[in-house]
């Protein structure tokens, strides 16, 4: 071995042990956060703090800097850390309302229902599920008749033929829904239930293995006090809650689902009838395009009666696609009279629209391309 | 304090422990790395060593097996911390070719060229930087006339114009440019130069912190003996090398630069027409959605010219929009007859298109959408 080679070797042995030490250091981090875990369990403390984890990365921020350690590789070590812990060491939450008999998820096994459940079961809650071959057992409709709270979570083109078939309920008994739009069901369980009514839209899919920094959406239908222990639940769960009416959120749905479900749709019928190589085009991707690419083949690995549900759903958002493609047709007819000037003028307006937001985009993004770049799928090279 | 409270900050104060040893093992490691960065710079070896990266994560996933911990918590960790390695401690490169007497980057004084500067300055070269108001200098003419190699690294618009005018550089010097197109440029400096000519595309941007792990595209022009060590001086700096031709370079490119920059134009010009308030929106979204609409926001904090200059430079880019917006229209019309099977159809026969690409897509995307969950930005609630 020459001089250089044995020391790299050794420069590499310490770098392994120091980072074998940083695996027994999640080890232990890990014991810890589990007690704490425990602790909020049973006295009810909601488990995302944000006070606690703010002050956490500051202080560690602040440890970074003087060591001449980069503060924000700190920041980001940490955070993947506590995303773990969050997932992972809850396996019990408190039980908010333990006078509660009997949940029942219609619907439940299907994959967001799954998680609905179990975050029930983790809280210590009676929970039942109710699936399309059930309707028909004589235990169901006992089932129904003792509930405290039905949840229905069917696929959305079932809601509202599920709701109409719940209209012998208790009185007293909570039906919620977490259908991705809110109007029709929201209408529906109203005209069909004379107690407290609630419509949800947790904004997150079955991926996410919680509620733990997500926002769920709530839209008040009637009996706003006898489900208020549903909400404080929800943000035992770790959930953001967010109030809206069903309008307003129909409204926001039309841009953040249809358009982009369509869109993306479209653009994987554009790559399919131009027919270029895949492997060739990540080749030639820089990480931002082959995520770019990825957000578009991953739809079409998903179900696609889900997607021709959200999107054929509610006709008032064609209007909205239409209006997409007449500015798509305006903005090429800008480029085939090479009219550039105009081109960047309406850059320019655009850009006056989204105002300091499109800056914050670009800081904020980069930090998450590099996560990217971290990908390995990101970088099949 | 309560018995819980108390215990509670106990068990806080352990995890500040750990996590302050965490900030100290990070310190012992950028000692060391950077040992191995200035032994990797004396030996010419390669920075980036993807097997013996491969051989690190795979050692450590086993020993967090072992330990209880979750393996993905440890390669995440272990990635971000060497991408942190990667960007910092090399602050030197083997020099490939030391006889090279003087490097000249036109345009270096822009963000890309910066960062080809850069790399050059610390791999050794003397390194010139050429800027518009240096032309009609007299010293840069004598520095062209001593250049064994001129990279052209100026906008788009400018490129063609620029090579033009160097055509008095002595026969030796390699000529070669950064352009994002390639066949243009590569024919322009092949008329205009009698010597070596090579085209170059970087796959990323000025935010990329150097070529560790980043694609370069290699598009051979004329005498390739005489640029081989610029392509083994672009792996020292860690690129992964490409060699495509120039027509195939720019049909890919059509899909992956215009394609996506233009429908994301048209997408921010809809939302500037519709208006909707960009605060609901992100309060509404899922990770997913806030980071879509964060790309779309970032386009237009950037330089209108240079996308104009992407988006115009190529008619024969408009017939392939063209056909987006005609498939765009096709699938409006699935909508308005209400047509949902036709859809469920067409979006099964895109699926077979992607084939497995799809299913993967879906599973790594969901390693980056957690990671995405991790950033604030994309948690404004």
């Amino acid at each position: 071995m020459t001089d250089h080679s044995s020391k790299l070797a050794a420069l590499r042995s310490g770098i392994d042990e120091l980072d074998a030490e940083l695996v027994s250091l999640l080890s232990r981090r890990a014991k810890l956060t589990t007690q704490v875990g425990q602790i909020k369990a049973e006295t009810g403390m909601p488990v995302y703090v944000p006070e606690r984890e703010k002050e956490l990365i500051a202080s560690r921020r602040a440890d970074a800097e003087a060591a001449g350690v980069s503060p924000d590789l700190t920041e980001d070590l940490l955070r993947r850390i506590m995303r773990e812990s969050y997932h992972t060491q809850n396996n019990r939450y408190r039980c908010i309302n333990p006078d509660i008999q009997q949940v029942v998820i219609v619907g439940g096994a299907g994959a967001l229902g799954k998680v609905i459940v179990s975050l029930f079961e983790k809280s210590g809650y009676p929970v039942a599920v109710v699936e399309k071959d059930d309707w028909s057992k004589p235990e169901t409709e006992q089932l129904f008749a003792r509930a405290d709270l039905v949840i229905v979570a069917v696929p959305i083109t079932l809601t509202e033929a599920v709701i109409k078939q719940l209209d012998a309920l208790p009185e007293h008994c909570v039906l919620a829904d977490i259908t991705s739009i809110k109007v029709k069901p929201l209408t529906t369980m109203l005209a069909c239930h004379k107690g407290p009514v609630v419509g949800l839209h947790p904004m997150f899919g079955p991926d996410a293995p919680g509620m733990i920094k997500q926002v769920v959406v709530v839209c008040d239908g009637r009996g706003e006090a006898s489900y208020q222990w549903l909400i404080e639940q929800m943000r035992t769960w770790g959930a953001t809650v967010h109030h809206s009416t069903a309008e307003e959120h129909d409204r926001a749905m039309a841009f953040i689902q249809v358009m982009r479900h369509f869109n993306t749709f479209v653009y994987g019928a554009h790559l399919q009838g131009e027919n270029p190589d895949l492997e060739t085009l990540t080749v030639f991707s820089s990480p931002i395009y082959r995520l770019e690419l990825a957000m578009v083949g991953r739809l079409f690995a998903q179900s696609p009666q889900l997607y021709a549900d959200i999107i054929f759903n509610n006709p008032d958002n064609f209007a909205l696609l239409k209006r997409f493609h007449e500015r798509f047709g305006q903005a090429l007819s800008l480029l085939e009279k090479g009219d550039k000037q105009a081109f960047i003028d309406e850059f320019d307006r655009i850009g006056s629209w989204f105002g300091d937001y499109a800056k914050k985009c670009l800081v904020d993004s980069k930090q998450l391309l590099l996560k990217a770049d971290d990908d390995e799928m990101l970088r099949k090279n």
